[in-house]
């Protein structure tokens, strides 16, 4: 764990000051968003999220791109959970005012925010000593009996994921310069599309659900932990980016395996939902990469090509 | 208005990307929770308010009071409303990792969470490049028909405040070492009491209410802007902090009249309700310091001491 995943801990583990006093089917810190039980049918569904700059973005992000992927990697966890978005805060820390700047950032914002059907309900805007600092946090709607959860994957399920892995974290490699630069990776990069439709597609037919905000790996982790299983995983069977025969076959895998940010859904499918499945395959570019099995070991049939930099690719395992 | 307050309006004017889709009784951004109808009983009060180190903070405070004050300024909020506090996110950004002050941050948050019966939901922590910042969205519960607003204040009314105004604006230049320092300013300085219970007992008995953060004046024209009224203000009524014999009057009257931060409530009364508010003047400390009227004007009658520094103390108006 890092030291920040360690922190997160201290104050999950302390999150509840009358635990007793809460409603049945809620759910706390732990997965994509809360859960807040509101009436006999609908959840509402909490989640949130910061970019800082330095350490989520560059200061010459386009502001346009940094408004519109501030709110859809909060909208990501809302799809990770089949949630309906609805409403979002936003806090805006700002070294100084530019006009803009703020013209496009508010272009890119609510342009997500139509796209996705979201209302602004509430915000704080103050002066920032140093960078600029994005805070948003966003409420959906869900089905109380059908929400999806990370904690419910089965021996036997299938495992799937949606569109292809591997492209925001070779976006960014090309806007570094370290390799040549594919427009369709910087769309991603810039441009995360959160998988809102197949999360509601996927309510009861889904055991478990996550979006790949941290990369594959780490974040069927998650799922894996949660449920405690084990899974196996043919890589040769992942979705690799966009245009990736212009990049090392090993790098393609590896960010597809490690890279994150690409706010897809990585998600796991009982026997008995397989008819199901396909026919939201044909909506959805959905990939089967392996299965769950008993145990608490991800293991990969066939072993991973030792050319991968087994250092950096499990650096989150 | 200031330049971030402009930029709040400038977000707050779109931020309804399908207003025609939003449920009756929905209040978004404008009064210091948005009111979301989640059935038909209770609405769902949300607010969001930041604290960063060199604007809001300075880096010395103790972590504690910072981790009481971060959560109180917000329950504040959820008190204008008369709203009965239930959940908060929070966003943590820390520029490194110090375990004995996260722990006292954690002491403070939890305590004052536990004071007011909070759960926390859910968490985003990240290493800032720069400053320490808190951004809290806090959810509570209200009742539909009952809610506390800004814009309902009418001719007539009494306008009353709670507590003590000014404490936290001297216990600042305490700090500062520009006055001697009080232990009771300091107290209200570091942790603010928001005033929960108030709010709930004027559901029904207050026409309109806010919370006093950016100072009386200030926030007592939040009032009569959203309501369209004036209003006079006897200055001799104002509940000056405790201890105010130890600074100079007029250092007194001007915080208490342009401090903050001392989330205290100010509200509106209508005759009808003088039995009813006599009955809560005996539980909680208030004080009548002034009317509403016709117009638009905020008049003290009589009128303000001459030694009052006019340019500081009216920057918000």
């Amino acid at each position: 764990m890092h030291e920040f995943e360690l922190i997160q801990h201290y104050f999950s583990s302390q999150s509840s000051a009358a635990s007793s006093a809460l409603p049945f089917g809620f759910v706390g810190i732990g997965d994509d968003a809360a859960l807040l039980p509101i009436s006999d049918a609908v959840s509402l569904a909490v989640s949130t999220d910061s970019l800082l700059e330095g350490t989520h973005f560059f200061a010459d992000m386009p502001p346009r791109a940094l408004g519109h992927k501030a709110l859809a990697v909060n909208i990501s966890d809302l799809a990770a959970m089949g949630a309906t978005p609805k409403y979002f805060t936003l806090a805006l820390h700002l070294p100084r005012v530019n006009e803009s700047w703020l013209s496009e950032f508010q272009q890119g914002l609510f342009a997500c925010a139509k796209d996705y059907a979201m209302t602004l309900i509430g915000g704080d805007t103050c002066r920032s000593q140093q960078g600029i600092g994005i805070n948003i946090t966003v409420m959906g709607e869900v089905n109380r009996q059908h929400s999806l959860l990370r904690n419910r994957a089965q021996q036997g399920d299938a495992i799937y994921v949606s569109g292809h892995l591997g492209e925001s974290a070779l976006g960014l490699l090309g806007l570094q310069k370290k390799i040549p630069l594919d427009q369709a990776w910087l769309t991603t990069h810039y441009y995360p599309q959160p998988q809102i439709a197949l999360g509601q597609a996927l309510l009861g037919v889904a055991h478990a659900a996550i979006d790949i905000s941290d990369g594959l790996l780490a974040d069927l982790g998650h799922i894996l932990k949660a449920s405690g299983v084990g899974a196996y995983i043919n890589h040769q069977q992942i979705p690799l980016a966009r245009s990736s025969q212009n990049c090392p076959e090993s790098l393609a895998l590896q960010c597809a395996l490690t890279g994150g940010e690409d706010y897809q859904l990585c998600f796991t499918v009982p026997a008995a939902q397989q008819a199901a499945i396909e026919k939201i395959s044909a909506r959805f570019a959905l990939t089967k990469i392996g299965e769950i099995v008993a145990g608490n070991a991800l293991t990969f049939d066939p072993p991973l090509p030792n050319t991968l930099d087994s250092q950096t690719g499990f650096r989150h395992f």
